[in-house]
């Protein structure tokens, strides 16, 4: 069995995991270390610990399914001074990584609990922080203000890095070594995606492995991050934190999204990220359009046919339908 | 091997286990579920959960003693608005609870993730709590209130009952029908030891159980609870909670007590539990005196002597030196 490793955090990546266990053990899930929103962020600021939730996401995401334990770690108190809003996994993250001053112990301890298959593994154990400048100058420190901007959300991220410097986990650069596929994406670009390759040591290994490298993008654009983005977009932007024109695969949504639905996220300024077919387009890459979104209530990566379609380009095991274009 | 049913809660309860475990693994809790002070009683407040405290120190006594999820169950978070001061362990009893609907099914996960020795038994589960009527006729509600008495701890509990009442846990009478032997206390006398008796069915239960009924008394006095005890006045006000004159053994330390510690105790109105060998004394009762104190800071039972007292008593496996009076 090929090795996959899923690149990023939050929900894009527990999409992929959850699709992907379906199918395979070799997963290894590299996530980023920069949250700072939320029950993270209190976290965070009240004990000095490393950031939680995304890792627990991961976990869940690759935990045994039928377990109860995989539901106590993503339950979410909702009383209690203090404790509302407080992930229960996030909890267990914390009190083990204060009792052992070791996150990655931590970790462990989650792993071998919640009986995972595949590896969670942060990208950095290095307490850092993401800052972004705007096109108008401004600097925004955090990743929870660039998530979720206070600043005009129209401004455009011109560039973004951690502050201080992280080095990456070495168990991260020996995953990305032994990978035959690096799956990058999907999720908010620059507070889920880009923090991992951020991290010094990691896009240099990317680029070095001889793993196909296969890039989601994402069903609808951002506002604050992704404003008017089309394929080509995401391929550029995530290229330059790259450090270099190294995609073998770009996969994109093409099914069509309810109307209606599209009309709620409207109201949110997020449109579906379109596939323009227009010239000067980067000739490396493949560009994979399938049918891939799943529209209940929110648009979403659909986790089985995005599994299939990225196992059908990383393992050729089986015939699902898409365009190359 | 022989069945041991500890009955209690609380830090006595926490002794006897911690050293019977080391013997022999047929051992169950019967634990009280009264308690509404510190960490639990905020959750019971907030969540409307059953108490999780004396479980989660029963859990923790009975646990694998390497494991670092033993450590964690006992972690008390130290900051956080809201958070510090709870405890990891009640925490994951509470959001397990709140999970599925029900306190034995939590605890059953407990038990399992612990890897516990022997059986971890709620004497109800039903919510319920402990009042207590004083000489003087007021009424105290709420055990946090009784074990640490914001009114005259000179004046005498003359009466504890719990409400509203409590039906006993089937698997808890269960256990006291298979006991060969029948351990009470030690512990705060009205606050972790007699509540369990009080609820429905397992003073009954008691009576009829054919096993050895063994009390143990507490090597201090409690102000506010016990004051002035000796070890007959235990004795005569547990065989009223217990319904008859039917204890086989009152076990109490003869050790003495550095008076280094004896004065910081008296600053608190504890003082040890005397033997008077007086007149009028229950015939039916062997009176077991023997070395059984630790005093490094705190006096306590020694969990070692005290488990290999018992199971003397108990199984006649062992000798130790001990006095029957």
């Amino acid at each position: 069995m090929k090795n996959i490793v899923v690149i990023g955090g939050g929900t894009g990546t527990f999409t992929v995991l959850t699709g992907l266990k379906r199918y395979t053990r070799n997963i290894a899930a590299v996530v980023a270390m920069s949250d700072s929103g939320g029950s993270t962020g209190r976290l965070r600021d009240e004990f000095g610990v490393l950031p939680p939730g995304d890792i627990r996401a991961c976990l869940v995401a690759l935990a045994d399914s039928k377990g109860l334990l995989r539901q106590l770690f993503n339950y979410r108190f909702n009383a209690g001074a203090g404790l509302k809003g407080h992930n229960f996994g996030n909890l267990f993250l914390t009190a083990l990584e204060k009792l052992t001053g070791n996150f990655e112990k931590a970790l462990e301890q989650a792993a071998r609990i919640l009986n995972i298959e595949g590896e969670v593994i942060p990208v950095t154990t290095h307490c850092t922080n993401l800052c972004a400048k705007l096109e108008n100058g401004v600097i925004v420190k955090g990743e929870a203000q660039i998530d979720k901007p206070k600043h005009d959300g129209n401004l455009k991220i011109i560039k973004i890095w951690l502050e201080p410097k992280a080095k990456a986990n070495p168990r991260a650069l020996r995953a990305i070594k032994k990978a035959d596929s690096i799956i990058i994406g999907p999720g908010d670009f620059y507070t889920s995606v880009v923090p991992s390759l951020l991290v010094e040591g990691i896009a240099a290994a990317i680029r070095k492995s001889r793993a196909k490298k296969i890039f989601i993008c994402n069903v609808m654009t951002k506002f604050g991050e992704t404003n008017g983005f089309e394929v080509a977009d995401f391929e550029k932007n995530i290229s330059k934190y790259l450090g270099g024109n190294i995609l073998d695969y770009i996969v994109f949504n093409e099914a069509k999204i309810p109307k209606k639905l599209l009309a709620r996220y409207a109201r949110e300024k997020k449109y579906p990220v379109e596939f323009a077919c227009r010239e000067g387009r980067n000739k490396r890459v493949k560009y994979i359009g399938a049918d891939l979104a799943s529209h209940k209530t929110l648009i979403r990566h659909d986790p089985d046919k995005l599994a299939r379609l990225i196992l059908t380009i990383a393992q050729r095991q089986e015939n699902l339908k898409y365009k190359e274009y």
